[in-house]
């Protein structure tokens, strides 16, 4: 059967105003729960603010769980390149229900579950966003930085990049794969490697790592992870491993993930932002290999001999936050079953504590915040 | 300096209605000249009809030209296996200026000049939207289709797909970019060919093979022109086509083209759709070659021997139009003047007459309709 | 480290034939047992042959066990249009131990176990030969066709193109890896699609289509396998196929298999060289979807329809072989043991036999011959 | 017709000895002219040195000219850390004639033209040979650094890896190509650009610099030049640079690239090693551009700041020399008049002169020695 259709759109004649009343969601509170923020590592209000209404382009997201990322550590200490939005809501990595939406969104209905990504929305006409780049967009607006994020109990987000989570999903399991699953999964595409072959997660026994190692094992790669501690070492095997490297035993980190590898790996995701880590990743690399750089330290600098880059004719690549396609293939591995991410949960209210553990480094795995607490 | 800025999309606080007078279009009319039919290859009435009302994510244009493309044709006998909407305003190469713009519209100003595509929208959700496939999107929402196209004087177009045109174009050389160019700079992508390998062109010396030659020309491949007559053989080599073989000349298609390559061209571009054409082409393509497919005759077929598939290891692919993407980088060849489009201007009035000489076979080049006639 | 070493290739000083000698090789006899037929489709002599001498760039391999093809029973009727050598001893999925080189070999030592491939050589200087295209050299040597294959307890090989099999392989299990292993393998890389995509494999039940199933799982990929009864549905599912499509039982092959993966398979791998088989999948595939053809049926013809195939933009990829790499790759798959081949072990004396349950179609999984019986 | 066909490798039966003589070679002579060293920075000697004898896998070319490359500076001073051969004779741009070769050549006859490149040979065997990356062969037999070059009369090279030239080539002229011009095209494949992209070229005005220029134009490509003085400029512009920046005259070189390339460059060829120049590279080059690092500096690092790196998902690619299709590819763009390589002969005696000038940096273009003076 031929598959183009007449489109069928539907025009929605009622304003979003209307739409919820119509549809019952009386329910919709005029104020909610959110964690606020006036000035740039101010003080973290727990308090009641306006829910938002959504643009014509907009769903209204009834947020059940919202993960704790780095970035929103560093968008609430303003030590970014970049100025946040004042006051602000952080959070990008929400998940829960459509309440609302506008009159121009066709591909969410009132119910389904949503997740609102660090990219809420870009300007869809630009040359990075007609390539499938939207995360590059020059307009583009985040979640938790430029747009009030997944830390509140009703967020906001362009329906063209909201993410679709099918019914009866884990919420809370979930939430972290917005961000963390997709930005390792795409750093495992930006490092284009065929099954069979070699990936070194850097950094492979904490929160992102251990996710990267799920994902590379579910695309047939081998894994040699590196870390610190016998503890990371029995977390990243567990998860699939072949190798496990422990920086703080070997005397010779470059040598052993090449004896590991048989040569060298022939690519590297550096969850980790050392730069030592970075920098020895550029030596352990298999010729040919390439190196994904795909974290975000404020002033962190790789240095590559140019001599050894050429001949061994290796790659150092970028990688940011995945697209429309990255998000939806990552949620596939997750809803397939193959991949878990190991968290806790704790109340909206607790962000402040989360924020010290995590400038403390006390942090593994993800901690999700219960937007009803 | 880093790239990322604040999002400043100012709200538009105004209706499209508003925006209108506001902005000074009093001028826009209530209605407008058009050529209309009410059914499927029954009469075409150049008529009054009214101006169509941008909906908030449209773009309003007022057509100053329009190309006319077999497509066309063929949604007025509605001899595809897709029914169109009726009745119909056809056509799809539109280029023309803004003249009013919905609420959600960032990325079009009022006198922007802009193009009316064959895709006039897509529901931008789907897993073909999401890989930069809109063409593919089951909902796709076609101008001169199912959605009233160019061969009117004002006509509404999704903002996301419409194309932007610079300012002082030529807007009656541009049109038949819009279609017929990008559909073949978009099969030259498809058969994913380096520069200083060979190309030929099946039908050089029409419309569209004329367009395929420039193209060809200036992404830096060698090309061979097929078609039949002295006449299509001069205009393909003056475009660049360093040989031409005459299939009313030489008594072995496949020896020749193979011959005028050195063992066959790397890729082959099927701009003429005859069945015997596209068969020769999977004979005469270098083992490891692509044939690309791109006309879209109703019922045709082409066969194709397994054994030799296999052993020359060769590839068929389908090169359906372009997307947003590669109709930004088909314009940009025309604008930067690598490519010309040979037209004849008549007025929107005389369409039948170009349907009828059409259907005759005998167009060479492209005609143009000027609305204002 | 730096990698580049200063080149050590010891030039050896001495004949093939004193290195026999003086390497304790005085036990390579003057002749030996292989399978001979003097015309095609003629009488399949077990007999008395001359060991064949290496040339320099040449390998003996002493081989152990050799898998049987469809192709060597094509060789043997001749009924395909490229002439054999004769007389010719078939064969060519070689596993054995190499016990004499030629003196420009240095890739090989004795003792070393070698795979006798249906590449035997090629000619390294072609324009398809330096892109890696070996198996598409217009001086392709071919094992077992142009060249004395496997079917004789001691076969040469161009040491450039023969496979490296690690020592303490099982070399009855590996023979068939050596060309319907390396051949599925390829033909996955050929449809070149992402871990998570769905996979179909037509014919998922036979000899190369179980093992196709397997290398499609380790893959990363999502296998639905299509086949006749319930045996072969059995197996493909036991080997990781997640759907199965009984041809015999399903009233509509192909809307059963877009159901069963939502909408078609990204890729199409045709084990199966039945033509409704290999036009069905043009299909069911998924829009830019990619079918692999990889049989090499004497006269099989697919047929497309023009306008689908350019809408949908599928594209159908012919699959010859696997280059050098290619086979080392479906080799570590098979070493790492995530492939498995059935096979069943009888006597070289008995090929005439196993032919005979061929050309009936009696054959599941593959035969292997021991070349000492 | 099909392709394949009986491979007819005539087996020459007479040793490289016998066929010098019998061919007519009696006039190769003994002994012949080269500039040979016996210690790294010790004296040039231009010297009689015995002609070496070709073995079986080789070809004897008399060389008529050879380019001279900053590569045998440094084999010379000994200062990269790989330790060569000696004493040596170096060279690795050598265009001759062939005048002998050994039994197992079967790609040259006895008076085509070949062409010493910097890879000598390669072992045919390793991951990197069988994926066409014979360059980063670890057992890689390098011209002029652990093989006798071309600064010789007579130079063997492996048949494999020696370059076709065609008959009647300009063999001064084409010299240069043979690693210079290979080197920046394969850069230019490395960056990985679609014709109407911009690249800039670091280092325009040079040697290796003008032959990318004209590559890169030949490729459809725009160029932007970046260089030092106004002789520069109308060189590169000259040559088809669209744009040209004196990094003498402009304040900020960043800002001029980008406000040159409206936005920056999507790929950068780093010909010039200045440490400055390839971390401004890093800094104007377009959001999901390639850096492309090509010279081989004995101690030069780049920096690249982590957090934009990945902000604007950027590459650092390093790229060494072509492979065998990368030469083939680079001489057609040479033969068919779309690449000219602007030289200066003397003779083969004065190599000792040509080196002091390249220390002094005052060699524009490339000088190309005349063996016989």
């Amino acid at each position: 059967m031929f598959r183009l259709t007449t489109r069928t759109r539907a025009a929605a004649n009622l304003s979003p105003f209307k739409a919820l009343r119509l549809r019952g969601y009386a329910s919709i509170p005029e104020t909610q729960k959110a964690v606020v923020f006036y000035k740039n590592g101010g003080p973290l209000k727990y308090e009641d603010i306006p829910v938002p209404k959504p643009k014509p382009n907009e769903i209204l997201v009834n947020v059940k769980y919202s993960g704790v990322c780095h970035t929103d550590l560093h968008a609430w200490k303003g030590d970014w390149p970049l100025a946040t939005k004042l006051p602000l809501v952080g959070g990008h990595e929400g998940a829960g229900v459509v309440v609302a939406k506008g009159d121009n969104v066709n591909n969410f209905e009132i119910g389904d579950y949503a997740g609102i990504k660090w990219l809420n929305g870009s300007c869809l006409g630009c040359e990075y966003c007609i390539q499938g780049a939207e995360p590059n967009c020059p307009e583009a607006d985040l979640s938790g930085y430029t747009h009030d994020g997944s830390f509140q109990q009703y967020a906001t987000a362009d329906a063209v990049q909201a993410a679709h989570i099918p019914k009866g999903a884990d919420l809370a399991g979930v939430a972290p794969i917005l961000c963390a699953g997709v930005t390792v999964y795409k750093a495992l595409k930006t490092a284009d490697l065929r099954p069979g072959q070699w990936v070194a997660i850097s950094g492979a026994g904490g929160g992102l790592g251990s996710l990267a190692v799920q994902y590379a094992k579910a695309m047939g790669l081998r894994v040699v992870g590196i870390d610190g501690g016998a503890e990371k070492g029995e977390l990243a095997t567990s998860l699939g491993a072949e190798a496990f490297i422990d920086f703080t035993k070997v005397p010779d980190v470059v040598k052993a993930v090449q004896e590991a590898t048989n040569g060298g790996p022939h690519g590297v995701i550096n969850v980790s932002v050392s730069p030592k880590a970075m920098s020895q990743s550029v030596e352990y690399v298999r010729p040919l290999g390439k190196v994904v750089l795909v974290g975000l330290p404020a002033d962190a600098v790789v240095d590559t001999k140019v001599f050894d880059h050429v001949i061994k004719s290796i790659q150092i690549r970028g990688s940011y936050v995945g697209n429309r396609e990255d998000t939806a293939e990552a949620l596939d591995f997750f809803n397939r079953g193959l991949v878990h991410s190991p968290i806790k949960v704790v109340g909206l209210s607790e962000l402040a504590d989360v924020y010290e553990l995590m400038e403390q480094g006390k942090i593994a795995g993800r901690y999700v915040l219960d937007t009803s607490k």
